[in-house]
């Protein structure tokens, strides 16, 4: 496999911290959105809201939707109110990266903090009525929705004859 | 988010034991990958071997490679050879699934016993000659490795009119 490493964001949390786990891969996702923040900028605004086959549909939608998925269901474990972004106010890359780091500094207290005694509490969203979830299983979720989203990414960037950022989660030393 | 859940493979694993990311984490991919065998068996053999855009290039070597790759990582971490499968060997759904099944019937147990304890044990592997890995960088590596294939799979999917099996990991009762 390529290991190609990329720098980009770095970040205090530490997986001697909580659930290393969890927390690796929140830096993970974090490192890798801010490398497509980058890989972005190369990219006309067009081709970033151009409807797509597949996912969410676009690549700054499906950008914008890894973030507001990520604020609102960690906000919620984190207690905190769903910020319900709306698309249209961040349809810049600048835009997004502020509304992303915004995100990160408010939840990264709470992932810092996550430990295997949270596996079991529960939780029930406005989103999903009617549904009663783990924060396990709503951590997981959201790790997931978002390495789940970036392969989409990785599909559409080679579409437009681009290299996608690297996936690898080797050779990040996270 | 859409919580449509869906059934599949089951396991003996809890979130209770070892290191409970983790293993849930492996539990999904599997879950999720036998999802997608189940999913080609409506798709005919040329579509499943079609040179694709993005990715490893088609929909049956991508199920492949996220065997193979996690034969050959995970395999390492438990002291195993390289089992090296050939993909020409393994070009039908039915024989994927089997040495998919086989994979995990051999490596479970020590994902079952994996421990944060391993997370800072190194590795050096064949296929990446001159790096070390930790043993929780690789086990994170795999684990996104997936995650990340399956979201190139589920554009492919809608660009056959087909719906992709569900990315979800709520609703599964991981």
């Amino acid at each position: 496999m390529d290991v190609a490493g990329a720098a980009g964001a770095t970040s205090d949390i530490t997986a001697e911290t909580g659930d290393g786990t969890v927390i690796a891969f929140f830096k993970y996702n974090w490192q890798v959105r801010d490398e497509w923040f980058a890989w972005c900028e190369q990219v006309s605004f067009d081709e970033l809201i151009r409807a797509r086959v597949g996912g969410v549909g676009s690549i700054l939608y499906t950008l914008f939707h890894v973030v507001d998925a990520e604020g609102s269901w960690i906000g919620a474990l984190a207690g905190k109110p769903d910020p319900k972004p709306r698309f249209e106010d961040y349809m810049t890359v600048a835009k997004l990266r502020r509304l992303s780091n915004e995100f990160r500094t408010e939840l990264t207290p709470f992932i810092e903090q996550w430990t295997p005694q949270w596996e079991d509490k529960t939780i029930e969203v406005h989103w999903n009525p009617g549904d009663v979830f783990t924060y396990g299983e709503v951590v997981r979720h959201v790790i997931a929705h978002e390495i789940h989203h970036v392969g989409q990414l990785s599909v559409w960037a080679r579409e437009l004859g681009l290299q996608p950022v690297s996936a690898n989660f080797i050779g990040r030393t996270l």
